[in-house]
């Protein structure tokens, strides 16, 4: 799982084909970018913080987008998302993006991730060439377009 | 400066040429997008607010976009998304996505706009094209894939 030291996305998905998927989509639009992807919340807030298998593992900086599925088990998406928006504002990991991408479409959802500080709510496409467009998409505005600062 | 009902993007520059521009490039990349254009911050608070000229104008939802430059005379970007994210969390304006997109590439102001609850934080580029582009792919990524729900 782990990868070089500067993780520019984090893609935290348990369903296996769809994480392959994001990965493949971003891999192909987005050039030298350098991803980890992992199964559960809990693999994502060890590596975010620096915790179990990544904790003497260095690193400059947080990544510059994390894409967050909402439904997993164990820390689900909110877990992991709370975790993020909850530490000192100072640290540039508060400003890391969190977009949700995720099946659920109930306002419930929604409504919750945005007031727990998620940046953006994609709903998952059923469609396989959707699926990569919207991610390539997602890859693309954030690493490309958005800044984050240092 | 009054459009139909439901505005789709409310875009807040205080340049009319840059103004300008970004209402042509969102007009020509989205279909039907109804776009309120304004040149300052006043403006914008009075439109989302409903007060001075829009007082008694009809409306359904907010806006699903807000493009919001920083640095304008009176009420600035700061002032404008402090306001929109400090009414209760139960109205639809609280999750309504916020871009920031302005000449400031200052730490300190990408550090307020995210402490701010702004989503997202775009340097201008300089070449007209790139201008362009970036126009176009921010209103089509908040337009057509992010969900702001009901």
């Amino acid at each position: 799982m782990k990868t070089d030291i500067q993780v520019n996305i984090l893609v935290v998905e348990d369903n296996d084909s769809e994480r392959e998927s994001i990965v493949e989509a971003l891999q192909a639009s987005i050039q030298d970018v350098n991803l980890l992807a992992v199964s559960d919340g809990e693999q994502a807030l060890d590596y975010l913080f620096k915790r179990g298998a990544w904790k003497d593992h260095p690193r400059n900086a947080p990544p510059k987008l994390i894409l967050l599925d909402l439904a997993m088990p164990g820390a689900d998406g909110f877990s992991v998302l709370g975790q993020v928006r909850s530490i000192e504002p100072e640290q540039a990991l508060t400003r890391t993006p969190v977009v949700i991408f995720t099946d659920s479409q109930a306002s419930g959802d929604i409504t919750e991730s945005y007031r727990c500080g998620a940046n953006s709510y994609i709903i998952k496409p059923l469609s396989f060439p959707d699926f990569r467009i919207i991610v390539e998409s997602i890859g693309q505005y954030w690493m490309m377009h958005n800044t984050v600062g240092v």
